[in-house]
């Protein structure tokens, strides 16, 4: 178990992002072995592309770049020993529904639910966008699937995933997943995840 | 020494670019404990932006991006022992005459003439534009500057040097520094050299 007096840090992520999913699968193993507290912090990126001038995924307007990413994500697979990864159509999928549902969840079943919504998306290929999705990982939680879709579409809820989105964008996270320290130290992508670890220690690599 | 039989990667690199310095600086050592042989392959990275309909950096077209990256060219630097970063002015500097005179250099002399022009940039924030600056890394190595500025004007070098652009761009090269196996499989970023060279031996990582 990781000390409750631990170094934390944020883990910013959206539910739309290929990185984003293999840091949720690498995580917390490599969290508690650095005996580093985790917050989850799922946000939606759209606006914060939006504000940068971006219409879609950057691996939709750059094409090479996008495939150079797919191909990346199979080697990123199969070195982790993850299911064949899958594109889902459209990508990036609408991720809204899957980030107020996890914004309002409490927070010790976050990252099981945000996991689970990566592999239904990243690995079985389904429609994060569609309800009966979101609520089969749920139920297969041992959840009440009405219950937390009915918090997830509270005006509370909404707000908080707005401020939150807000929060990240303001705090200059600029894509996802990005790794934020106590300090204010900022690492961006699935690749810094464990320089991100070692500066909540010690404030260097 | 690395075998001649050794597996091959190639190393393409554009001069103003960030993380191909930290490539630079990393790459011999990593490519010789892995018994891997690399080809450094200076290209143009303007026009193959200007292709996607980058009109700059993708570090100055999206400042968010362009904060991180410099903050992790620090963070990176300090891990590597290297001199403090220094962003030269203008960024990106024109790399056009440091890629024409390693275009034209003997081979051998390529690795060392390159790790030269990213300190003079990246550690020191001289212009890389500026005949002087090239006249004085050459003429530390022990070369003629006048002769190999002859050689870098020559058409054969300037027409050299396009072809190798085009070549890049047509591997489906992006961004800098990629790294391309003899099988064809490509990685970008300083942080995928690992899984370059242990592709080049193995294909997986």
């Amino acid at each position: 178990m990781t000390g409750t007096d631990a170094p934390q840090i944020t883990f910013w992520y959206e539910f739309a992002s290929t990185y984003s999913y293999l840091a949720a699968e690498r995580i917390e193993a490599l969290a508690e072995a650095a005996n580093v507290q985790v917050r989850w912090r799922p946000f939606m990126l759209g606006p914060i592309f939006a504000a940068q001038g971006l219409n879609s995924s950057p691996f939709n307007i750059y094409p090479a770049k996008g495939k150079h990413m797919w191909r990346d994500m199979d080697r990123w697979a199969a070195k982790l020993g993850l299911p064949r990864v899958v594109r889902p159509e459209p990508f990036p999928q609408n991720a809204l529904l899957a980030a107020r549902v996890a914004t309002g969840l409490p927070d010790e079943a976050r990252p099981a639910f945000s996991r689970a919504v990566y592999r239904a998306e990243f690995a079985d290929g389904r429609a994060i966008s569609d309800k009966s999705t979101i609520e089969a990982i749920l139920r297969a939680m041992g959840r009440d699937p009405a219950a937390d879709l009915a918090v997830a579409a509270s005006e509370p809820v909404k707000e908080r995933l707005k401020a939150v989105t807000e929060e990240a964008r303001h705090a200059g996270v600029f894509g996802a997943p990005t790794f934020i320290c106590e300090d204010g130290e900022m690492f961006w992508g699935n690749d810094r995840l464990e320089d991100a670890l070692a500066w909540a220690h010690h404030r260097g690599l």
